[in-house]
């Protein structure tokens, strides 16, 4: 049978503990050499009303869970003008006004689908419990105080991989610009974790003093500036553009999840080449275009840092006591919806949870 | 409704004619820039008993029908020694011996997976309409013998889809090494067409003479040399390996269907960029490895010449009357599964074909 969830039986099948446990050994793998990724593409449709059709794919291998995975997303994007600048939404173009994100589970020993199950929950566990395994690896081992930039759902799954792997942890200081949202999760986490949790006054009052500080907002411009930070605070992010400048140059030790930092673009029109440095305003109408967000140049090159995978196998030179480190989360990996959609469908199966497709419904008897 | 279909069901669904004329649209549209590809990665995983698991992917997007696809394959490959070489065998690990090859059909308005489908037998028929279609637009217009090298499926898909861009073909000579194969297809052909079929003593004997010569065989020597083609023959082939030395460097236009010609590997303990020039008995025993297949230097750049999309917009310059031209039906592309996939949906949804499953269980409400 191949296995059918919803992200709603996903959040109740896995812990945020279990995710990072398994991305652990995963990455370890892939640092030894005995995982693999192939990274991700985007093909981009014709740009009609501000908006293109973009299909995206990434597959990843993870033969200690004997698991092959794809993952895809099949979304209209659409490039709104506000006051702030342009926003990109993906649009909820499905029946229903539903995303399409999925995941594609499969057996290296039988070839098999194992499962197709929706990516969102995994998505944002994923990045969460990335951004904490660079903390693991690379922050101070006694630590006390986070600032968390950022009070979404994706800010509360920082907290919560965060203190998986930093339980030393005895304060946070949450700031996001509307008052009522940082509110709202300071008290949450505060009930959670029973720990003191602030509501910041501003991102300066988080991050001074702090030994962690975490970006997790939507901000493509920076969120944290170096003048604020102490001397030996790890730096994490969800993307570059939230660091201020210096950041990078200044951190004695900068990671990154994969040098292979951006994704391989395939424009309709624009030739059977990938590009790598596409602007995702292209095809704007003119005053949109004048607006647009430019990706600002690096002060250091991110595809020759340290990734994941040496991290995790330790395979980089120690930084100095007491200095300065930077963990960026670029893009994904096929390889996490490989290790943590086999984690998912051990689970599902183990305890009866889910829908079921014949598999015989996917296999063929024909030579492909 | 997100649709299942059987290769039986797609079989009868759509003829040979109607995916030439589908993927000749398809190819305009690639030419003028209106679709687009991701081309295909395979990552290998560890190679165990001679054999490696294999995740192959590719990706499509044909705007004119609305249609974004993806086929993938799930394959075990075992590299056997046989008295003629290596031979590279696709396991049938699925559950009651089957293969796993899967085609997920996308719509571009609405996002939705419209169905989910098995690739062998369009994998097998727009290999053969586009060696047809490549005729098309550079064999001579009237022919009328045609030599036709194989005698196996493709062959006979290949000899359906020719006749069908060149009903003046009056003549079939099929050669393969087994007198009861080759004399098997030339019966089943002259019973279909009504034409004259011959069941060739030798290879040199049913190309001589021949006005259109088509390989569609498993050897990876050539079957087809130089000396015995007519000047103005147009040769075709589904792998460059068919081909005897001189005759790529000897034709006046040599077309490819891609240029990305070689798929891009990922293999587990390779490091994270894609190797091109993968030698797939690499990790065999010493003893097989001594006797394994290189691929021979190239006369002629593939990846230089012109593609289907050009040749069907016809951006190229002519080739001079009566000159020789070959077609080398390169690697897939994913835009091939958009196009006849979409096909295959439209049909089955108008007649009512096939297995449903709800959509919404590929559905999600949360953002990915």
């Amino acid at each position: 049978m191949t296995l059918v969830l919803s992200n709603e039986e996903i959040g109740h099948l896995i812990s945020m503990g279990e995710v990072i446990d398994r991305l652990d050994v995963t990455y370890h793998d892939l640092g030894n050499g005995e995982a693999q990724n192939r990274p991700r593409s985007d093909i981009y449709g014709p740009f009609r009303d501000n908006a293109r059709y973009i299909f995206k794919t990434m597959d990843g291998m993870a033969p200690r869970f004997e698991a092959a995975a794809i993952r895809l997303n099949s979304d209209t994007i659409r490039w709104n003008v506000t006051p702030a600048g342009i926003r990109k939404d993906k649009q909820p173009t499905g029946p229903g006004g539903k995303w399409i994100g999925l995941i594609l589970l499969f057996s290296m020993r039988t070839g098999e689908p194992l499962a197709i199950i929706p990516d969102g929950m995994i998505q944002s566990m994923r990045v969460a419990a990335t951004n904490a395994l660079g903390a693991k690896y690379m922050a101070p081992e006694y630590i006390s105080t986070y600032a968390l930039l950022g009070a979404g759902q994706q800010a509360a799954a920082q907290a919560r991989a965060m203190l998986h792997v930093r339980p030393s942890i005895k304060e946070i200081r949450v700031f996001s610009p509307t008052p009522a949202t940082r509110e709202k999760l300071a008290a949450e986490l505060a009930a959670e974790f029973g720990i003191k949790v602030i509501a910041a006054e501003s991102a300066e009052k988080a991050v001074r003093g702090a030994d962690l500080v975490g970006c997790a907002t939507n901000s493509i411009t920076p969120v944290v500036q170096l003048e604020w930070l102490e001397p030996h605070a790890h730096v994490t992010c969800v993307k570059e553009l939230e660091l201020g400048p210096g950041i990078l140059g200044r951190s004695s030790l900068v990671a990154v999840h994969t040098r292979l930092d951006r994704p391989a673009n395939y424009i309709v029109g624009e030739g059977e080449n990938p590009i790598y440095d596409h602007d995702p305003a292209q095809g704007l109408p003119e005053e949109v275009a004048r607006t647009r967000i430019t990706r600002p140049e690096n002060e250091v090159d991110l595809t020759r840092q340290i990734d994941i995978g040496e991290l995790a196998v330790g395979r980089f030179q120690k930084p100095p006591h007491s200095s300065m480190t930077t963990f960026v989360n670029t893009i994904g990996m096929g390889l996490q919806f490989a290790a943590i959609g086999s984690l998912v469908w051990e689970k599902a199966t183990a305890q009866g949870i889910g829908r079921d497709i014949p598999t015989d419904w996917f296999l063929e008897d024909m030579h492909p």
